[in-house]
């Protein structure tokens, strides 16, 4: 056990909190007090730090992820149904609103012919989101659904292809999981990154203000003389 | 007051909390004990409630990027900035992981010619996914960055098309706060609609079994039998 740790970099008391909540299966017994580990272990607990820490998943969605993962015989599409749910928050891709935004998330189906069961969360979390910008009256919000949908098709590509390239049906399980629950940060990081990049083409900051610009702090508002944007974006093709 | 709530179907309680935590500006004093409220009120409060229940932001931050939305001097990219770091999970998006992972996030800027600044949450949140996916043993993970970048151009280039048609400068920045808090779970709800699309085309489930397949509840596990992992997915060209 204190191998284990070492190895992993995870404490004691973690790994025996693991063992005992069920995310980390036991050691072969060796001795009448002593168990052995292997490598599958240390790898098991660097994928539970990761769907924990980095994934932000709860101990309990932890758990049933990692049941999917080592059930060899369930079908693909069912752990990414596992996944998926684990890592959506259950208030918005749960709760149905039906009316206008589900038909607008409905026609979004139908056009783009995507095969989409009605219980699947992204369906019922779309359709939250559409229904909370026809709320706050902002539209022009709800028309980025196509290009937003454009961009999920290029995302879930790569995320399959990966999955279709793992050698082994525990490694494909594994992909779709660590994929799945880790993949959302990912994106929305590099969103981030593209909205700086672009936001910085579209309205230059001259170069004096830029630093403060970036990152005003609590203390230190951003200049209000440059680049305001009440001033008018050069024009500029991707 | 009672007026204000009944419009905006915003309960009284909620109403006060949100005026005395500085979300929601005072109303016009019309009486000794009573104040006037506007439609900018009832706009404001429903705007409050999507970045607060569909967003998932805190109070605080909530305030924080209102306080942003009404700086009418402020940067759009100040804004954005603010934005970003309101729905970012500030142990992901800013705790740095210095080494292989943000190497490879610094490729993927100079590649790009991104112009995006060290301290961008999306950055550090992206190196530290980034950093997961080489500590669990997925390589093929790392390797989705280009296809994310990609798909992360296109959001960001409809994010701001979106900004850039707005008529005005609060309208402008409210674009920038819904769409940035919000838009992270529009996209996460269309990738988890694309996954199980092109899941469906790569590995399909014959009709008997697609309905459990979709939606295995704890009591009612995916059949064994039918459209296995194991099995080999059909060639597809998206």
């Amino acid at each position: 056990m204190s191998e284990l740790s070492r190895v992993s970099g995870v404490p004691v008391p973690s790994v025996k909190y693991y063992l005992r909540e069920g995310l980390l299966p036991a050691g072969r017994r060796a001795a009448a007090n002593q168990a052995d580990y292997g490598d599958e272990h240390v790898a098991r607990l660097r994928l539970i730090r990761a769907l924990l820490d980095v994934g932000g998943l709860s101990v309990a969605s932890a758990r049933e992820v990692l049941a999917a993962v080592d059930d060899e015989g369930r079908p693909l599409a069912s752990v990414f149904d596992v996944a998926q749910r684990s890592v959506s928050r259950a208030d918005l891709y749960s709760v149905r609103t039906p009316g206008v935004a589900e038909e607008r998330i409905d026609a979004l189906v139908a056009e783009r012919n995507w095969h989409v069961s009605p219980g699947n969360p992204g369906r019922i979390g779309a359709a939250g989101v559409v229904n909370a910008f026809l709320h706050i009256n902002r539209p022009e919000l709800v028309d980025l659904l196509d290009r937003y949908a454009d961009a999920a098709e290029i995302v879930a590509q790569a995320d399959l292809a990966a999955v279709a390239g793992q050698e082994d049906v525990a490694g494909m399980a594994e992909t779709v999981v660590a994929g799945t629950v880790l993949g959302d940060a990912m994106f929305a990081a590099l969103r981030r990154m593209a909205q700086e990049h672009v936001t910085s083409r579209l309205y230059p900051v001259s170069a004096d203000s830029s630093a403060a610009a970036s990152h005003p702090g609590p203390d230190d508002p951003a200049p209000r003389t440059a680049a305001s944007r009440t001033s008018t974006p050069p024009t500029w093709t991707p």
